[in-house]
């Protein structure tokens, strides 16, 4: 039996003060959970049905995990439609190591606030092998849950780290990080040839990149179109660049 | 003042069947609807604001507008937070023209069902000039509120063909539109040559391309990754592969 406190508990952390307090987030869904569970993060419990834990015991040595109803599961889920299992894992915290940095290419948010977006950008990183992607201030919560669904597990692998713009990209330039904008004016992504080290700067979704991040950029790619659509979404620009970096590199 | 009838008319309107028994669709929010009122689509009425109307009145020759209340747009509105107006639209019906087909590149998406993703591909595919997408049957409703949204206006320049996956198929074959699927085991897309006429068929989220489809295709791409992230979302491979095709057509 869960407790009131428990349960309140959990339930705040559905909103983003609470997880910053408090320095954990909320996993749910059979396979985001395991994939956490197989992850380097630190797991502090597992909230799940009987059924759940007697098919995954193997996941859960030395995790507390405790056993709930479907009632309960409900009260404490942040989704319409819960799962089997929820999980609340402690936010990891990178330190911004720039040696590491300069062996490849990182990405840098600047105020992309749909979490939908963010967590898609999150998994097609991972997918390209980008581990390092630096959110400015205004960039949706990367622990926010529907960031978590979204990026489907890649959020456990990818470094995610919460930076001021000013100051990060600073530091790039003192690195000598080529810093890339991408924006509809930029050279054709088809014709550039990408350096590396490099930091990939995408916009917003409605702003594009903001001011302070112009001041850095060292310069600009874009994606050719017919523009019939007045722009690409963000995700979708960001994937096809990856893509492009990826193309790049198995051609060097 | 709106009579109870069309309030329900317009709600029920939320709902796929009766948007296919009815033959209208709902789209919201002013940029939507701006693009709506330029577009070649029959706008049956529109509901809105007495200041919106006011700011868009060249947009509103010989369209029905009925002015509403904040309250009123509320209670027709599927959106959480209603925006300023809503319009009612008849929904295209095109015949597919093989010939037209036979002179580009198109898309063939088989059971794609989450409106969001499927908004962000005709979005995607209107940026990347491509102007015919087919669906399979159980690809999600172009129609749908969801899809309207992430679409943004692209909706109603691309053209959108609801089809049997058997029969388009086969007429494309006959044809000899080259049906070319996208799939994990296919060849790189970093060294496939596009040719036109062509079909791109992307597969849903969870269970990729289905078997009807997999007797007709020609030939399979694929886009390498470093296979952290067990696949990408198919509206970001979508995007990747349309901007593979376009730089092809440059390249050429």
């Amino acid at each position: 039996m869960l407790t009131q406190a428990q349960k309140k508990n959990i339930k705040q952390l559905h909103d983003k003060i609470h997880r910053r307090e408090q320095g954990y987030f909320v996993a749910e869904g059979e396979k985001v959970v395991c994939e956490l569970l197989l992850s380097s993060l630190e797991v502090k419990s597992v909230y799940a049905l009987n059924q759940w834990v007697e098919k995954n015991n193997n996941l859960l040595n030395k995790v507390e995990t405790i056993v709930v109803s479907e009632k309960e599961l409900q009260q404490i889920s942040h989704l319409k439609t819960p799962n089997q299992v929820l999980a609340v894992a402690k936010t990891p915290h990178y330190e911004i190591d720039f040696l590491e940095i300069k062996k490849g290419v990182s990405l840098f948010l600047s105020n992309v606030n749909d979490p939908g977006n963010l967590g898609t950008i999150i998994r097609t990183a991972d997918w390209f092998g980008v581990s390092h992607i630096f959110c400015s201030e205004h960039t949706a919560d990367a622990f926010n849950s529907k960031v978590i669904q979204s990026a489907m597990g890649s959020l456990f692998r990818v470094k995610i780290y919460f930076v001021s713009t000013e100051e990060f990209l600073e530091r790039c330039k003192r690195y000598e990080i080529t810093i890339l904008g991408a924006d509809m004016n930029g050279t054709s992504v088809y014709s550039y040839s990408f350096k590396c080290p490099m930091v990939l700067v995408m916009g917003s979704e409605s702003h594009g990149i903001d001011e302070v991040c112009k001041r850095y950029i060292n310069e600009y790619v874009s994606i050719p179109g017919k523009h019939n659509a007045e722009s690409l979404n963000v995700a979708i620009a960001t994937g096809i660049l990856c893509s492009e970096i990826m193309r790049s590199v198995l051609e060097q």
